[in-house]
């Protein structure tokens, strides 16, 4: 059925990337921090960054290279040090951390792109990043997706990466993609984290609208504890070494080529919301019937979002009402004479008013699921209709556990 | 300092109100859950419910009674079964509710307004209800107040009651309020119901804008879970008895009803923070500088809904971090350098950068504040400004808990 078929690689996967993960010596654990992505060749690049008026250097660095130049050769991200809430100083180690890398490998300071994670109100390890540079230049590598995978974990439990391939005529095009997410065990840390790789061609403006819806159907319909970071960033790169036919408007080939993207930005979203803090499963919600997509897109992210219902499935309680009430309240109208709730094959609500259903038989299927979704095999489905229109969107989130609170409770400054 | 004293007598201390609260029957538990609240004579009523578009049976008759005549002589609440998702049915018990009072109580049935909470899905035993109606009607008294705020009650663990005295001239006028909260140990309950009577005498619209105003300073600016329930009412009678003159337009007499009635809703809508499930403390966020009201409660109500800092709250961590990255998602645009906060007499953060602070006494701070907090005698107290302009907000909420997720995770249907 569908285009394109799983590979290895990671970001490393499609043609002309190489990647690096190194220790740096920036997380006082020792683990992995400090990670590069590059390309042959100068890529295009587009990149949809936090909403917070509380931002990182490193997102409005990126944001005034990106607007002065659409394309990049390197990104360069370190875990550890936020670099936001540091003022001046922080604007100016993100400048001194791009030039080093140029330096290094001898290309423009304006063709690098940054990224940071880590604890707020740190500044950089300025010293040990740029003494780590030369061994991070020369670990790249073909195969460095996963090192560099690693490299940007925080308290992630799970590694999140993924490569697609399809053929465009007789060619191969690969999309590949990292990401991290937010199992803040750590104090100030929410930050998710996502790179692509993609070696087709394609125009700027085309692959920017293309990310951009991209991200509105994955990252931003995932939603751990509705917190949003500092930090947050989604960078892609294009850089046409596929030798596919340069891809310039609308058409069959950008459709393709979007619903692989799409398809790479929700596998690494579901990967985020499966691995939040605590989280014993991923719950997915389907909305139909809307008015809009972005309706329906409110609705799904206003239920998988609403505490009441993250923590009956913690419980594994088939809490319809609690379903009902957090649509209802998501700012979109609806006839309530219309909503349908479906809890995996358990119809539970009908014309707005609840159906008789095996209430056990419910409460295993979430215990069931649960498990298996433990095992990255299985989610927690919720499907939600609230009218005859043709507006439909899902979006991902997990459950609300005592390990949430633990995790977010037990650490003091 | 403040123009008003508290007196005791709740909805009864107003003059002209009578009410009662007795055991119908309907909560399995044998606890009162019927309660009567009349006035002697028609009295100006004002209403807010809630926005979901997934409503009880009750709202949108209230709704409507109001829409055709803004005065009434008589609320009954049940608790008990919420009477949301009942359809047709439900609409017809709500009917049947009020004009079975209004037999007994010999009144037109457009007088009487309704409000439910309780189980979401299930009609209101109306045997029962009907049964108990003659006892509700001979047990009410000038001495009501506190019968009814008990009946109305579901799963709070305190009793919600207030009234305010003023003086008009020479003579005294006076609010009364109740309200139950969000003490959600069943599931499917989440509602805030909220009474309040007055003695001056009002217009209609102005009564009406002086209740919308006071409930966005109040009941607007908490939260528990960032839930909004099915069934959410907060009425307002005002009935004239305290034979002051007619507050028919703007000036200082409507200037001082209303500081007074916005105090009523700030008590109760604080007293159901403070109950929220689980909760350990009550939380005040003040915010200042924002270009407008508006803007800083958006800015207010997001740091207190922040799943975050509630839990590091619960921690006692005082983690700025969490603070600032809040604010800076919740919708107002505000230069980050600008960004100012304390949390009781530390402050944490001055021209968006972190100060240094004694985190032992900080943290040492929360514990005490939550101690006294337990007691109802203290707040924490977040202060946040976030630029140089004129507007100001607070919003309530209270921690995160293990025990709000047990209380909503451990039930199953």
């Amino acid at each position: 059925m569908s285009e394109w078929q799983k590979i290895d690689g990671g970001i490393t996967a499609p043609k002309g990337y190489k990647a690096s993960g190194i220790t740096a010596g920036l997380k006082p654990s020792g683990a992995p921090d400090l990670a590069l992505i590059i390309s042959d060749v100068e890529a295009i690049a587009a990149g949809v960054f936090t909403t917070s008026q509380v931002r990182a250097a490193c997102v409005d660095y990126c944001r005034q290279k990106l607007e002065a130049k659409p394309s990049v050769r390197a990104i360069l991200c370190n875990s550890g040090q936020a670099n936001a809430g540091t003022g001046q100083q922080g604007w100016e180690d993100a400048q001194d951390s791009a030039k080093a890398l140029a330096a290094a490998l001898n290309i423009d300071p304006d063709s690098i792109l940054l990224a940071s994670t880590g604890v707020i109100g740190k500044r950089i390890k300025m010293e040990e990043l740029i003494a780590a540079i030369p061994q991070l230049v020369s670990e790249v590598s073909e195969n460095g997706g996963t090192a560099a995978a690693g490299a940007i974990m925080t308290t992630d439990l799970v590694m999140k990466s993924i490569a697609l391939e399809t053929q465009f005529g007789d060619r191969p095009v690969r999309i590949g993609g990292i990401a991290k997410g937010s199992g803040m065990i750590h104090p100030n840390m929410a930050t998710m984290l996502a790179f692509v790789t993609c070696d087709a061609a394609v125009s700027p403006p085309l692959w920017q609208e293309m990310l951009t819806r991209a991200a509105n159907r994955s990252f931003n319909q995932i939603t751990v504890d509705g917190d949003t970071s500092t930090n947050d960033t989604l960078i892609a790169l294009a850089n046409g070494q596929s030798r596919t036919p340069a891809i310039t408007g609308p058409g069959p080939d950008a459709d393709k080529l979007e619903a692989m993207l799409t398809a790479v930005c929700e596998h690494l979203a579901k990967a985020i919301a499966r691995d939040g803090e605590g989280a014993t499963c991923l719950i997915e919600v389907q909305v139909t019937g809307a008015p809009t997509e972005a309706a329906a897109a409110m609705v799904a992210k206003t239920i998988v979002g609403s505490s009441l219902l993250k923590a009956a499935i913690f419980g594994c309680d088939p809490n319809w009402g609690r379903i009902a009430a957090a649509a209802g309240r998501a700012g979109v109208r609806f006839d309530q004479d219309k909503l349908e709730i479906s809890l995996g094959e358990f119809q539970l609500m009908k014309n707005g008013q609840p159906l008789a259903f095996d209430a056990a038989a419910a409460s295993n299927y979430l215990k069931l699921a649960k498990t298996a979704a433990y095992l990255q095999e299985d989610t927690v489905l919720i499907k939600v209709k609230i009218g005859d229109e043709p507006g439909s969107s899902k979006a991902w989130g997990c459950d609300l556990s005592y390990d949430y609170v633990k995790i977010n409770a037990e650490y003091t400054t």
